[in-house]
Order: structure tokens, then sequence, then C-alpha cells
């Protein structure tokens, strides 16, 4: 018998990345298509179905060749009934039952889970995670994600929230506002949009010289990579926000680290590209925070599938409830 | 075939609960025996061995009507290699292999686990987990303890330091010195202990007339217990306190309960009996601090099962692994 492939999706807002993945992990085939918002999204699993018939067409095999879809979706999900409870950002509408649709559609079984659970799944497989069974990863991006993975499986919880990280209060008053309703959110101090605002506030209240302030002033705009590029050259305003930031995340991971024990705690999306700048500080921080045992135990690594971590893990959903 | 039972022993510093429980929970004799820690505690073993044998000798039964033995003890274990890492009061020798020991002693088959995480599964099995098969407890005593249940087993972690709620931070800058070597852990705040500290304090600041105040200058010496009984007669200083360490206590919850979105947090030990007083408040602020889905469906419940729940757990062990 010929190997079969899975399908993993990775459904953003703005476009799809797609890939005929083999049982192994290997892509095979990778591309994208953009994401139809409009019309209620209606458009959006159409799209999907097309886009990987057409593409097993074209590489000259059928569809007998796919065992099944994988997709992350951005929201919080309901695997056991395939619904999407809600996507603000696709424009579905409430419960939207992703499963039944996109099985329809192609004529394949069809896994779904929520975006970051897929990336935290592809980290597991293929990634920083290594085949360790008991992980927690958080997305440093533009938002902050997250995902629990006990015994090999993600930790969905009573309402699929589980793994909402970013969402953490760690700044009990006086916090800023999140997109959330809430304020102090991890999200407001770690994301990028975080580390900006916090950046910027400083920038205002620092009296100092600063390469930071300096090209702050130049641009009109900075990004978080920025900070870490300026401390790196030894600016000592972008070493204290970075001791700011990292003092917060620390915090959060040594609390999760408390709570589970994971054996690896991975750091991925943007943000993560700044590295050790960023790594090293956490770790002392994780350190002088979390419990004794957990210190030597829990280790903090970066994620290393950067965009392909969500695709991967979408594929392993579908490889594992197949076998 | 009769009925087989399952020993249920809770280990602890001072005395060993024991238990002989039938299948479906119900507890058809319970008994205790004294904790001999003398000489690096090398009787515990055998006494505990010797009173089983004892006990269903009297009860007119033979060791085959016993299907196992489950024991909760007091310090992170390997449930693999059956030991304990660690069990400073007690005297053992670190990695003490308690499963060999006690199975030798006995004829039985013996399980272990934490004596925290053994009270979270006898809640999850007989008691406010009321069957749910994601929960989180943890017990508010003379420390605070915990346990993580999911998909109806406990999440150890990589070294069994998963559930170490009470060394969770929440005073990240000036906290009280912990047992454990750190600052500022839950269990400084929100066990008996750290109750009794933080009224303590309060009283010497406060300046106006107040029960607890009057209490503690009559007496010498106050509980936990009276300021909860302070405040629900109205005093306004005791209403300060305990708003105090529900703020607290209610953001690690409203924390744990967005890593886990657990169907339930039970709280137990002997300050929960302080029932709604206690229970109240918190739920006000673990909704302030949880993430909106988190918020409407993790139930914070109080333990039913009292003293109880540490043998119940360690016969739902002994049970889950014969079966």
């Amino acid at each position: 018998m010929e190997d079969k492939w899975f399908v993993g999706v990775d459904l953003g807002g703005t476009s799809v990345k797609l890939a005929f993945i083999q049982e192994e992990g290997e892509i095979l085939q990778k591309w994208e298509i953009p994401t139809d918002k409009s019309e209620q999204g209606k458009n959006i699993l159409p799209d999907i179905a097309a886009s990987i018939l057409n593409k097993i067409t074209e590489l000259g095999e059928t569809k007998e060749r796919l065992s099944g879809i994988g997709m992350g979706a951005p929201g919080a999900v309901d695997k056991e009934q395939g619904i999407i409870y809600e996507a603000v950002n696709l424009g579905w509408p409430k419960n939207y039952p992703i499963v039944k649709i996109l099985g329809e559609l192609s004529g394949l079984p069809v896994d779904i889970d929520n975006d970051a659970n897929c990336a935290a799944l592809g980290e597991m497989w293929k990634g920083a995670g290594n085949g360790a069974k008991d992980i927690a990863c958080l997305t440093l991006g533009t938002g902050v994600g997250g995902g629990i993975i006990v015994n090999g499986n993600i930790v969905q919880g009573v309402k699929g929230a589980a793994g909402e990280i970013g969402h953490i209060t760690i700044v009990p008053e006086g916090g800023a506002p999140c997109n959330c309703g809430k304020t102090g959110c991890l999200e407001t101090v770690a994301s990028a949009t975080g580390i900006v605002r916090i950046a910027k506030e400083e920038i205002i209240k620092y009296e100092g010289k600063s390469s930071l302030k300096e090209l702050y002033k130049n641009k009109g705009i900075i990004e978080a990579k920025d900070v870490f590029d300026c401390m790196s050259q030894g600016d000592s305003l972008s070493k204290k926000i970075i001791d700011h930031i990292t003092h917060h995340l620390g915090l959060v991971l040594a609390n999760i680290g408390n709570v589970l024990n994971p054996e690896k705690i991975v750091i991925g999306g943007g943000v993560s590209k700044a590295g050790n700048l960023l790594l090293h500080p956490l770790q002392n921080y994780f350190k002088q925070f979390a419990y004794s045992a957990v210190a030597v135990s829990t280790e903090l690594v970066i994620a290393t599938l950067g965009n392909d971590a969500g695709i991967l893990g979408a594929a392993w959903l579908a490889k594992n409830n197949r076998y």
C-alpha cells in the first residue's frame, strides 16, 4: 500500500496555509491561499476544499492518497461537536459547524482545534518539544496565545478555553486594557503590541540618552524587534524595558510551571525570534519565581518550527485521530 | 465471586488514616494508627501492613478479600518507580521505595501518590468533583496543597511537582518568606497560618474598634476561624483581611482557570470550613480576573469529603490500577 498523506490547514485572518504532510511529519507540498472574509466568510471552507482537490490533481495524484484533513482555526472550538464557538476575525456565525461543512465539501474526514493548540502540537511533534508529552506552549505575536499538552493531548477545558495564557492577569491593579475586556492581561505586556506600548511609555519618561529613544524620534514608530536590537547594542533603556517584560512573563511561566511541571515550556511567535536576548532574562526570572523542583526540571526553550508549527500540528491532529 | 475491597491509606506526619473501601467508594471500615517517626521512620510501613492484616482478621475475613492498597504520602512521588523523593516530616531517606517495601510486607499490590493528589482524586470520585474529569483541587490547611486532574488522571509533571499551587508566587515583591525557600508564595497568604499572620499585622496597624482586635487582646492568640467568625458578625477589620486573602487567592484561581479551564476548582482543607464566607468573595475576584469564557464555565466549589478525601482517593488509585 502506498503512503497516505495528511492535509494540514492553518486558517488565519489574512491567509490560509495548507500542506500535504506524510506520516512522519515531512512536509511534501506547502502553499497558501487568501482568506476571503466577504459575505460572513461563507467562501472560506469551499476555497479550502477546492484548493486541496486542485493541488492533489496538479501533483498527478487522487483524493485516495489523502487520509484526512486537520485544521487549526482562530477561536475556541468544540472538537467533539466539530464547531468553532466564535471566530470574530472571519465573520462566521457563532457555533459554525466546520467539521461537517468541510467534510462534505472535501469528502475527507476533518479534525479541528484552536490555532494556538495546533502550533503547540506541531512543536511537540516535530519542533522544540522534541517528543516530550507534557509541554506548555505560548506564542508571543500580535497577541499571546497558548496551548497546554498533557500526556500528548491538548487540554481543551470545559468550554475550550484552556491555554488562554495570554489572558492571565499579571497586573492586577492599574493594568492596561486588553482586547478581551479585562485589564492587565499578559497579552498587554508580553505581546509585540504590548512591548511597543510599554517601550513608548518608557521613552516618554526617560530623560537620559538612548539609542531606542533616538530611533523612535527619527522613525516615528518602533517595533518590538527594535527594543531587542537596541538592548543587544548596550542601550540601557531597552534593557530596562526587556527586564520589565521578562519579569512579568517569567512570573507567569513560573506559575504555570508550578501548576503543571511540564517537561518544556516552548516560546514561539514573532517576539521569540529575539532568541537568547529574550530567553536568558526569562530563565532567570523563571528560576526566581518557580518552586525549587520545578525550577530545575521544567525547561524553557524557543520554538523551532516558525510558521510551519500550525500546519504540522493540524496534520498531527488528523494523523492522531486516524490511527 | 465476592466483592473485592480496596485499602485506602492516608499517611500523615502525626497519624495514618486507613480504610477498607468497596468498589463503588463506600467506606466499610475506617481506623487510625499513630505515625511512628522514630529511627528514620523505619517502623511506619511495617505498622501499616500489620494494621491492615490485623484488621482484616478482626473482621473475620482473609487477605484474599483485598484487591490492593492505595496510599497518599506527604511529598512528591515517582509513581512509576514507586518511590517518594523526599518526606522530610517522616524521617525517611531520599527516594524511599514505598511500593516495594509495603508490597513485600503486605503481600498486596501497592499504588502511591502525593497526599494532596489523593485528596483531589477522592473529591473527583465521591466528593465535590461529582464525577467531573477535569478539576483542580486545593487544600487550604496549615499549608496550601494542590492536585490537578486532567481527563480523570492526576497530572504528575516531569519531576512530580505539578499541582504545587501553594508555591505559586502571588506577591512578587516584598512577600513573606515561605517554608519552600521563596517569598510571596500563595501559602504565605491563603493558608491558615498565612491568614493568622496577615490578621496580626493588620490588627497592629488598625486604629479603629474591632471585635477581632479585642479577641486577640484578650486571648493572646487568634485562629483563621476567628477572622471569619468576626467578619460574619460585621467586623470591618476582619472583612478587610478576608478581602485581601480572597483577592490574592481569587487571582491565583483565575489564572489556573485560564490555563486549564477545568469544570470545577474544589477548595478543601480547614480554611474551607468557612464555607460561603470564603466562597462568595472568592467567586467575585475569580470572575474579575478570569478570561470571560473561563469565568462563566469554571465553577468554584467547597470540598465535601473533609478528612475522608485522602483515603477515598488512595482507594481510587488502587481501584484504577487494578481494572
